[in-house]
């Protein structure tokens, strides 16, 4: 097989960051990307979010990178042609794509708003999309995507805090909803407080929940409690907190991906309580059987949302001027900003300003 | 501390079989029974199902027996007293008493009618009453029991094929409700074929869903096909077969105690799906995150049901003529019965004849 020509690939020259092999290092790198479609829309990318699934993906983490990778499923800016076909959107438009880019559009899952649950569901970066070209993310110049893919950024949300939220913030939002721990007056848990989970808490607290964040390190009280407004704090290496605090939750979304303990998390929630994973551990999980079958608890997972319910929550979000806590940084900066990432240096997520600091 | 006079500690002389140490082996037992109360029903008992947690109980496998052990909670009988403010039953009713004979009536889980769940909630036998004396259970000539805790088995059910459905049918039957796995057309997994597992069969094919057996006994196919109605069956080592029904299941309702894998039944359930746990093995499941997550998928418990919805499951099988596929016994064939159900040769749960073979 030839190599991929990726300047000629497509009609359309871009330009961007991307990793050349497992090393992750990234670098500027020219491709190209295809003319609007009729049902298309292009948009210059004005910020995009750095994930940690980012890391993993350049790093080849999951063994699915295809190099050059071009990482970046938080990208939002502004619309700058539209396909004969588009409805939803104008140039001008501020809009935004996160972790998919096209499903089968024909499956049951699709049929339900769940396209995150398709099996044909194509990713913004590192996946073989329709015309069998491997997709490209946001750390570049600019993107084009099926409108049906595309999230309206409202006005009063500024770009750069609302990049986040097509990522980190439909990956929390959607459990709650889903769960059914969206109650004003439910108590719920966050576990781990990083990217997902500062964005779990001011969810929950916007939807009228008492939050209790649980995490490893005491020092993260006081900017869970005052910063971000949680209601209480709990160390999970305490067992006096974590036994005082048992049966109180209705629920909990833990985002938590390095393994550690459920047992006493299943203990911290009521009956009927539920315990949602976000973040996923390598190793499994010990399960036993027991709390689950006394108190009718329950262990699910939840991952990103549907295009309908990922417009809903940047909705709610524009509504209860909900933006993600981040740390602006320059194209250049990107290596640095993994390095910091891996040692969760960051609170609570990085953002890239594209269209200031990315050049051709 | 005096040994309890069991004979004197109650006003009503009673009579059944107990055991008497960790041996389990059952022998004549004469106790004494609480004059009927004021809310209190007293019957006669005609049949008593047999349940493997008798057997755990009378060993002491779960280190809660005291002894003498007097086990059954699948009890059936004819009312022949009831207390000056019981309502709701009359002298010459047929009824039932199940797993539970008292609970707080006053926390949440009482107020939703999830009395199963309320952690003052006081078993059929083995509990310390809310006298401080130790209940007993149905291996016995007669019972008394508040009457929120009795349950009214309809005209059409015969006493002895009713009697299982009070431990064994609530088990299945509220999380089929609970968990949503109750719409007609869906399709659930039933794993394990025996007290527990022909009741869902028998339930879940009542409210219309297509059910699939997952079993490791091949040899059980014609049985679970023909004889109980399932439409379809697996055998769980059969890698092939287990293949080609990835993804078809709505839920699964795995009634295994023994120690097994979850993943494989993860595999089995559609997005969305739900794997729900009634039986409780001893060690701890391995449970992968990633399958939960992809596919929203949950690993859940279930445990009895509220006396609410225990009458609900009466009513739905006196409608759906349903009753346990049993073996009926003299009561001096309980220990044979005890080490048959041991190596599970019992199709599919012995009941006990009280009335015609419990003597004084």
């Amino acid at each position: 097989m030839a190599p991929v020509d990726h300047e000629n690939e497509h009609p359309v020259p871009a330009y961007g960051y991307a990793a050349r092999d497992a090393s992750g290092h990234l670098s500027p790198f020219k491709f190209s990307r295809r003319a609007t479609g009729e049902t298309d829309v292009a948009f210059k990318i004005t910020y995009c979010g750095i994930c940690h699934s980012d890391l993993h993906f350049i790093k080849n983490e999951w063994g699915n990178a295809s190099y050059p990778a071009v990482p970046g499923h938080e990208l939002v800016g502004v619309v700058t042609e539209v396909g004969s076909k588009v409805t939803k959107y104008k140039v001008g438009d501020r809009v935004g794509v996160g972790c998919m880019v096209q499903s089968c559009r024909s499956c049951t899952s699709c049929a339900e708003n769940l396209e995150n649950y398709c099996p044909g569901m194509i990713l913004t970066y590192g996946s073989k999309n329709l015309d069998g070209t491997i997709t490209h993310g946001g750390y570049s110049n600019f993107m084009v995507c099926d409108e049906h893919f595309v999230i309206r950024i409202p006005d009063n949300l500024p770009f750069d805090g609302a990049a986040p939220l097509l990522c980190a913030g439909i990956t929390v939002y959607s459990p709650l909803k889903y769960y059914g721990l969206d109650k004003p007056g439910m108590h719920v848990g966050v576990v781990g407080l990083g990217g997902l989970g500062h964005m779990a808490v001011k969810f929950a607290k916007a939807m009228g929940l008492k939050v209790t964040v649980i995490s490893t390190s005491p020092n993260k009280k006081a900017e869970a409690m005052e910063r971000l407004g949680a209601d209480a704090f709990l160390v999970s290496r305490d067992t006096e907190q974590m036994q005082a605090a048992m049966g109180t939750m209705d629920g909990i979304i833990d985002t938590v991906s390095a393994t550690h303990a459920i047992v006493p998390l299943l203990a911290l929630v009521k009956t009927n309580g539920k315990v949602v994973l976000v973040g996923a551990p390598e190793k499994p999980l010990e399960l036993p059987a027991f709390p689950l079958i006394m108190g009718r608890k329950l262990v699910g997972g939840s991952c990103i949302g549907g295009i309908k319910e990922t417009q809903e929550m940047i909705d709610f979000a524009a509504k209860h001027n909900i933006v993600a806590d981040i740390e602006v940084i320059s194209i250049d900066y990107v290596n640095t900003a993994m390095e910091r990432l891996l040692k969760a240096d960051v609170k609570y997520r990085f953002v890239i300003d594209i269209a200031n600091t990315l050049k051709p």
